[in-house]
């Protein structure tokens, strides 16, 4: 039995979220095609500074106030030897992010992105820290080779803590733009998954290496995923019961965030396979959601191009990685205040007093 | 005739450049394979921290000091009608550059990267400015559709400039990475030319729309480069003739400035089509210089791909731009600087107590 409240507090945030201004789309463009540039010349950023225009109802769009979140939870599916590496990890990492040692505690500090790090769901007691999160739902799902990963309460749990992640920061500090990444042995299983359950590609082309499977622990997993998906034939339209069935604490809590955002007319950037399938379900959850979305980069996952394009997305960079945490978004995040700048900044050719195209006696 | 001391001079730095340190390879990859996180998770981000230490015979790479230079010359070759914006674009645009209102002005301020603007051959007169380099060689190129573009000894004095850009700088603040970046109205003619010239593409598949031309225009500019490797039919092999049948101020201003950065062991970023073409000039000149370049970004202008596989290179980002100015490099750069971080910051699994692969019973 689920809750009510917790039902209803979910329900508002989600029922808060209105598409980005249409409006403001040509007069962004009007504006980004007055630059002292050929029209189009800037390509993506040029896309991103009238994206950021639409979410913001603002030609001087900022992404000056940027946070990123790692979500962190463990999974049952592990028993089933889809990872490389053992769920201990998982809790390891956590001690890294706090530390400052992993990559992508490296990435927030050089783009100025600040960090926090969200134990939702891992096998490990953590002390207090400044930067740690403490909303444990529970200590790794359930194995969803077996019976369901989560129970229904337990989904509006962690959606609902992942929404607190963000309007906790928020409140303080009204960020410009969110990152979303994620670390969880074993979770490329379940974002594969859910994945392949909504967007219909088959289980063993949405099945990726993860943190670095070999060839044959690669079958393992597809068969894995494609056990799971026939036995629990979840609704490819229903992002609750998504998670339930095959998700994880963590990527509830991403999907959760992801929603708050939105919900206050804030950015996010999707990191790779792990943090698009939240976002994914975030979309199925409710599709108004996807003006607020930016594909941070595109993942070596091949599940992550299917989401990606499902939502309408196209992944910013390719750098080839693989890694998660928010890598690939914390460098994005970075693209996006350039584009912001150079939509503020950037100087029109009236302003410039530069000539425009074919307006020279030399242009015959 | 050529003067014998400039030549002398510009032999000089050409023959100091030195492969990048390969023993520094294999050191470089366990360093980056001893990072908490799985082996070659982080992509193109590896490889340039491998690049970076290589440069600089370092395990610690820095990108910290970074310094961008905006080469402008105008083109005789604009009299055949191979662009879509008149000559006087390419002044107005130096003054908008020394302004600040340029798209460049706007990321070399985002990424704290130090901008000058380099006068190679502008048909235009400066005041002084503190950005502003004069190195005018003449007022722009003579036509190249009817004779060479410049005389054996401007190719030289203009080569010379470029290296004295970087010098100059690299004496008060020892930049750890430099970017390179043009303006010239009609120069992506004379970069598919080189390229074309070079690589044995035909000029067909050399030409790209530079600026915004349409169908015809395009058709147009093609045969232009078409009838100019036929008339010039230069050396595939010889940089310095190429430069002066084909060439532009500006791109050898910054064939001059990529041969003295490797001299002095620096990582050069290139641009776009035409700061490519310069970098393969700087490479046919001497083929050392390869470990220390850095393909900046995919331009949308054809003939660039096939210059970067030329000299083995792989563009880092692809973000649909084809504007110049360096703003490819300048976005890069930040990628770069990020990737020199994570070589230098990110903890190791003994430093972060992290298990490793297949080390734990859960992962059957």
């Amino acid at each position: 039995m689920i809750n009510k409240d917790l039902t209803e507090t979910c329900r508002a945030v989600i029922d808060k979220i209105t598409p980005v201004r249409e409006p403001l789309r040509q007069k962004a463009q009007e504006k980004i095609d007055s630059k002292t540039k050929p029209q189009g010349s800037l390509g993506t950023i040029e896309n991103l500074a009238i994206q950021m225009s639409m979410i913001q109802a603002s030609l001087e769009p900022k992404a000056n106030i940027k946070a990123l979140y790692v979500f962190a939870g463990d999974h049952g599916i592990v028993k089933e030897g889809v990872s490389a590496y053992p769920s201990e990890v998982t809790g390891q990492m956590v001690a890294n992010f706090l530390a400052g040692g992993a990559a992508i505690n490296v990435l927030c500090r050089h783009h100025d992105i600040g960090i926090h790090i969200v134990d939702m769901g891992v096998d490990t007691d953590f002390e207090n820290h400044p930067h740690l999160l403490k909303k444990k739902v529970r200590r790794g799902t359930r194995n969803f080779a077996r019976e369901e990963a989560m129970t229904a309460e337990e989904v509006m749990i962690a959606v609902k803590n992942g929404m607190d992640v963000f309007f906790d920061d928020y409140s303080t500090r009204k960020m410009d733009i969110v990152g979303l990444g994620e670390m969880g042995i074993g979770n490329t299983t379940s974002a594969s998954a859910i994945i392949s359950a909504v967007t219909g590609i088959t289980p063993e082309q949405a099945t990726g290496r993860g943190t670095g499977l070999d060839d044959d622990g690669l079958k393992k997993k597809s068969k894995v995923i494609e056990n799971v998906i026939d036995f629990h034939n979840p609704n490819p339209k229903n992002g609750f019961e998504i998670l339930r069935k095959i998700g994880g604490y963590e990527i509830a809590g991403i999907t959760g965030a992801a929603l708050a955002a939105a919900s206050k007319g804030v950015a996010v950037v999707l990191d790779g396979v792990i943090s698009t399938a939240a976002g994914l379900v975030a979309y199925l959850i409710n599709q108004d959601i996807q003006g607020y979305l930016i594909s941070g980069h595109k993942s070596v996952e091949v599940a992550q191009e299917a989401a990606v394009s499902y939502m309408g997305l196209k992944p910013v960079i390719d750098l080839k990685m693989r890694l998660g945490e928010g890598t690939g978004a914390a460098i994005t995040m970075s693209i996006v205040d350039s584009a912001c700048r150079v939509m503020r900044e950037m100087a029109s050719f009236d302003d410039a007093g530069v000539s425009k195209k074919d307006a020279g006696e030399n242009c015959s």
